[in-house]
């Protein structure tokens, strides 16, 4: 048996009570993975292969509002206050997400979502977006929803939204069932107030394979990916280890291996996917010594090719110092 | 039961009748593998865990002489015209060599060897150098050898080196036997005289982790590696399907993706091995715009930050407009 998104969301909506109000806000942050998702095995519920793992950005992400228009009207989307063509690719995808939460009723929406963050950065503001969004529209009906079932309807969005509903340390549960109701993010208690992640944003083209076909891609062509949700369920079980303990060399050294194999498996696909520029070799190579110079500092990437920094306050020093252009983040209050 | 190297010479030298002359000389030439070899099942005696295909560049290599020298004095051993000092190892790699030779003996040897490619390209010289000095060593002692025994001699310096005995496309059979004697190389029969290849040598440090550490630490640090022999076995069978029926694109897309594949694994392993450098992903980037440009051109690497690249003669005036610097070797008379 096979679930579409509505089926799911019907599942979640059905029996909530329908309240609708003018309008409502929500934010919600970017998450960058210490553990990728990366491979799923459901493209239409967005069911990942592997657990994955990550941490917020406070202060990063995306604030959306979405207003109740009158009944016919059509849905209107503006994204960083610029109103977005119903032929865009972008504004097709909110209306999908949008229609989940109609249930058969004629409501219409306005949405206005802004990220508080520069696309060019490379961090992944469709998580924080169908995050944002789904607690929006979820909110403008009036439905009353715990976190996790917010986590579902997110990742029916975009995969990795499911964990930017959460602060902080959040794991994503791969699960098990067919229409993916076991499949949705939790926090991890832990707090690392010392933690840092530094965002460097390189030049370079924009990326030419989007994450969906990518993985697709590397599921598909690659024999090497058959070792990856060995090695990410592995990875996720020393990373809680590493945030128990706060062991930064555990963790920082398991989010860059992770990272790395992560684009191992691109790299071994064919045609072959490398989300890289020359100057993300330049900066890894750069890391690589300063590790060897005795700083610790790890880095991770996701599906472009920009380099995120892993390090602890005590060498923000040394980092701005080898890196000036590094945006530091401070990863908990 | 274990073998070592001096016990694998004695099985194959013991009865051959001992000949000797004052000096002998060889040639032997590098070559560029299309499914490469990555990992060793036995690292004493340079066997391999996959089966590796290659192509020999004719012209490219090393002229080795051997000349015998009074019995008690010390070997001497010269590269390109210059003495090399014993405590280097480099020296003591060719008098271990030499001494599978000896077979108890007190011969003694004077070596120079030649190569007729700049270190500095990235071409394997070990391979070309090891297969030479076996062809020499052998000839000086006047063993008569045919070349799957040299084959397995020259293995036992360099596991690639058992490629180089012989000339055009190579494969080496990675065997069954614990003491490798049927692990050599033997060649194929077809020739392609429009294939070419193209060296590009870029600018960039010398590499930090040899080969032989290199496939050490991918074996044991990524469960990736354990789907390269699977692939390496795949990739075999297409390449020698490609050479039988001259299918240039089934050539070239399976070289490129075997070598990607084995740079994955190193990618994966840890501490990270990288041995691409920011202008190696420069020109992978410009040969896949030109294949997107409509131009059949392929690349290979091995071990260090060069690329190669893989083309048929005539578009070889577009190769030399876009690569002004690169060298064009014809593989074929």
């Amino acid at each position: 048996m096979t679930f579409s998104r509505v089926d799911v969301a019907q599942v979640i909506l059905g029996d909530c009570e329908y309240c609708p109000v003018d309008t409502f806000e929500a934010w919600s942050p970017v998450n960058i993975a210490l553990c990728k998702y990366w491979g799923k095995r459901n493209g239409v519920l967005n069911l990942p292969v592997n657990d994955s793992l990550s941490v917020a950005l406070p202060g990063k992400g995306t604030h959306t509002r979405v207003t109740r228009l009158q009944v016919g009207a059509k849905d209107i989307v503006f994204l960083n206050d610029r109103p977005v063509h119903e032929a865009d690719s972008f504004y097709k995808k909110v209306v999908a997400h949008l229609d989940l939460f109609r249930l058969g009723r004629s409501d219409r929406f306005r949405v206005d979502t802004v990220n508080t963050i520069a696309t060019a950065a490379g961090l992944a503001s469709s998580a924080s977006g169908f995050s944002a969004l789904t607690r929006a529209v979820a909110g403008v009906q009036g439905f009353s929803l715990d976190d996790g079932a917010l986590s579902i309807l997110a990742r029916l969005g975009s995969g990795s939204a499911c964990r930017s509903i959460f602060e902080g340390f959040v794991r994503w549960h791969k699960g098990e069932a067919v229409d993916g109701m076991d499949s949705c993010a939790a926090p991890l208690s832990q707090v690392w107030p010392g933690l840092r992640l530094g965002v460097l944003t390189l030049t370079g083209s924009a990326k030419k394979v989007g994450s969906r076909e990518g993985m697709a891609r590397t599921v598909e062509s690659t024999p090497l990916y058959s070792a990856w949700p060995v090695q990410a369920e592995a990875d996720i079980a020393i990373l809680e280890e590493a945030i128990a303990a706060r062991d930064f060399e555990q963790l920082g050294a398991t989010a860059e291996h992770n990272a790395l194999t992560m684009h191992a498996t691109m790299i071994a696909s064919w045609p072959p996917l490398l989300y890289w520029e020359p100057e993300s070799v330049a900066v890894m190579q750069k890391v690589w010594q300063m590790r060897e110079d005795g700083v610790p500092v790890y880095l991770t990437m996701d599906a472009g090719p920009n380099v995120k920094l892993l390090f602890e306050a005590q060498v923000e020093g040394s980092i701005r110092q080898a890196f000036p252009d590094v945006e530091v983040v401070k990863l908990f209050p």
